[in-house]
């Protein structure tokens, strides 16, 4: 016999089990489903792209790039590597189809050869939900929408029950501007060679104190320790819109240097609350974001799990990053988008769906991956024609039935499938139905049966499953 | 100015543009619900796998498969390659999470280094939509029902308009089975160790004349003449089930051979016809469809396009390998399943969007990518805030609903934006609509308007877009 192969799936990454599936299927067409509501289109991009593409665009994360064999696509010369976001991807695709404007969603894998972390969510293959604005438009009203949109997605992922709600629910979205930064960096009497490098260690403070990021300025990175100690209370600041611009205008100094990034500020905190007016506000205005890479140009944001005060980790970010289009053609494109990191999303909507099951079904119930309506039994031998063709009737008027692909099987083993896949309903049919010409619909949840003539069977299940989706929503 | 990076996606792969998504969007949720209509659940697997998982499991197309760079993944000694389709990998999941039995559908990307030919449909990176049913069960019932899905995505996806009937309405699944062919070909003398090859022979007689085809087995493959000259008259036969089993059972030789896989084929044909009352029958029994890969163990089949009675290529295939999964553990789990070649069928399904789109609105009209109700203007400085207010409350209904980016843009503009777009209404607010507490409300297909209270203008807009609906289903 010969050896059996490994079946794991590669270090970093993961099958995907039923239940897990439909918890994604179902997130996946609500956050669809707002993209859509604001007019954005979906465009697909090829899992690898040429590799030039993607080199000197992530800095040094692009050593977690990876690439395909050269001698496997020596044929065409063409060397390939898996896309690493769908950013790049994105601004390579407005390039090469000479685009300079539109509303896109993407929803795709990403790949990077990073150290996994499986249990906190990070994977070496991972799907992100990106929507992105391209275009020249007036100032911050697209940066608005995105906002709104990322808001919006995590309301309908929490909105589909009390649990998902407590999951999800309670988010903060950090906003910062690139200008504000530098102009503070400046103030403060940073060297304009040192602005990206001091930027990305304030990056680091929702991980590290001030004294660990102080140190990484003043010993790593040369700069004046006095420079340093001025910058700390302006990085500390976080509040409301108003609350902090109401500070920074204090500073007629800052204010020389970027009286336009906090006008936009202020504009961009006004657009969003008429966006989503009676709605909670979650803007924070937070000075320490930073965001790490280099291709941001004005807002940034993030988006935090929060736990009353206390930040559970990022769930998505974006930006405005003006230049990246110019990286491929002459002329560039402004863009502004968002990326949804969906992987810790899942673990928690995967985590509220089991626990909204067995608050519905009971503690030994589990999350239903199918979809099924009924299930079609039958007993007696020659009876799995009738068991088909009922079935038959039932898909083409678009009901889900399943059935037992044992002819021999009796009722109780039948009934047994059904109550296991929680199918709702049963179509009975046995010997006396046959001669009788009808057939028993069985409610499973509260055992309830009833007769209905044959020809009518079809109507009568579309009945009883309106019945049980009004049971459902009494229980919520 | 630093040189500028090749836009272009790399050779044998494209992006999708919004328009083809959105046709594909739909036709994938058509399939997936046929999918889910048959109790299936959905999984998903890494697109690269470990190599070992993939050699030696597609003969000599193993040559076609994307490697990864070894020295990307030297750190975990893992040597990786893309996946080559899905069956392999769902083989592999069952066998990593010993599952004996479940019906499931996987829609993902494959990679084949292939020479494209992309006007054919024929790409580097694909998707494939596969439906399987894992388990040990009474013999054909899974492989009917299999059956019947295929032919199930076919209809669902030609119900969409009569352009989409014309397109793709009109197939045939070409149905076979191994143990069958293998015994007519014992019964023809071909010795035991030639049947694979002789069988790879027999499949290319869709393509080639016979004569091609029996030189490659005298010249080639060194088969008795013959023996070969008895072949001819069996993969010659092709014709309704019954018709074809009355003539295979009238050779004694051949009976005696393969009885039992006979009946199996009439039991097939039998439980098809059940699950398709009333329904055309597409079934054709196809001496000649052998199937290239190797795995295949029982019934074998093919779903082809057809003009009359001219074959316009394969759009799909399937079969019964009951050994892939013990190439992976000691005990095997037997499974039937079909994959569809999207690509062609989305082509089609593009052309008919196309053409349906342009006998709805006319001939200069495209296919909407986008899917929003409404259009919200308004005219006038300082009424941005009133816009997105009527947007946010739109969107909290569950409207699609979107603006201009310009404030200062007209009402022409605006007027323009919507009709470029498809976007089927407009709610309008100017000074005399704020003043008045009122909103306006266009019908652009019909250039009605109407005008409702600001405090009821989303059920107004809802009792529009049914309205919208109900036109357009007259239009059919």
């Amino acid at each position: 016999m010969a050896p059996k192969i490994s079946a794991k799936p590669p270090k970093g990454t993961r099958d995907i089990a039923p239940a897990a599936m439909s918890v994604r299927e179902s997130a996946f067409a609500r956050i669809i489903s707002v993209f859509r509501q604001h007019g954005a289109v979906a465009i697909d991009t090829p899992v690898f792209e040429l590799r030039d593409v993607l080199l000197n665009k992530y800095g040094e994360d692009s050593k977690l790039i990876y690439h395909l064999s050269d001698d496997m696509s020596s044929n065409t010369g063409e060397k390939l590597s898996l896309r690493y976001d769908l950013s790049v991807p994105f601004a390579r695709y407005l390039a090469s189809n000479n685009i300079q404007s539109i509303k896109r969603y993407h929803i795709g894998r990403v790949y990077r050869r990073d150290r996994p972390a499986m249990e906190r969510g990070r994977f070496r293959e991972f799907y992100q939900c990106d929507f992105d604005i391209a275009g020249t438009y007036p100032v911050m009203v697209p940066d608005a929408e995105v906002l709104v949109v990322m808001m919006q997605m995590f309301d309908t992922l929490a909105s589909q029950s009390k649990f998902h709600a407590r999951a999800i629910g309670s988010y903060a979205i950090k906003v910062s501007h690139r200008g504000i930064l530098d102009a503070i960096f400046t103030v403060c009497g940073v060297p304009d060679e040192k602005l990206r490098t001091i930027c990305s260690a304030v990056d680091k403070l929702d991980k590290e104190p001030w004294d660990v990021v102080r140190k990484e300025m003043v010993v790593e990175k040369g700069l004046d320790p006095e420079v340093a100690d001025r910058i700390e209370p302006f990085v500390m600041l976080k509040g409301s819109g108003a609350e902090i611009l109401t500070k920074l205008r204090a500073n007629p100094e800052l204010v020389a240097q970027c009286a336009k990034s906090l006008d936009d500020m202020e504009k961009l905190f006004r657009l969003v609350d008429c966006m989503r007016e009676g709605m909670p506000d979650r803007l924070v205005f937070d000075l320490s974001l930073a965001r790490g890479l280099d291709y941001y140009t004005g807002v940034i944001f993030e988006a935090v799990l929060m736990d009353n005060t206390i930040n559970l980790g990022s769930i998505g970010a974006g930006g405005r990053y003006d230049n990246l289009v110019g990286m491929f053609r002459n002329r560039s494109v402004p863009c502004v988008g968002c990326s949804l990191g969906i992987e810790r999303i899942m673990n928690l909507m995967l985590k509220a769906a089991e626990e909204e099951a067995k608050a519905k079904w009971g503690e030994s119930a589990t999350i239903r991956a199918t979809t099924t309506d009924v299930l079609v039994a039958t007993v007696g031998k020659g009876t799995m024609e009738w068991r088909l063709k009922l079935c038959s009737e039932l898909w083409r008027q678009g009901i889900g039935a399943e059935f037992c692909f044992n002819e021999n099987w009796n009722m109780g083993k039948q009934v047994g499938q059904a109550v296991s896949g929680g199918v709702p309903l049963m179509a009975v049919v046995g010997e006396d139905e046959i001669s009788q010409g009808v057939v028993k619909i069985k409610i499973l949840a509260t055992k309830q049966e009833k007769v209905v003539e044959r020809t009518t069977v079809a109507a009568a299940i579309r009945e009883e499953i309106e019945r049980q989706k009004e049971r459902e929503a009494a229980m919520e």
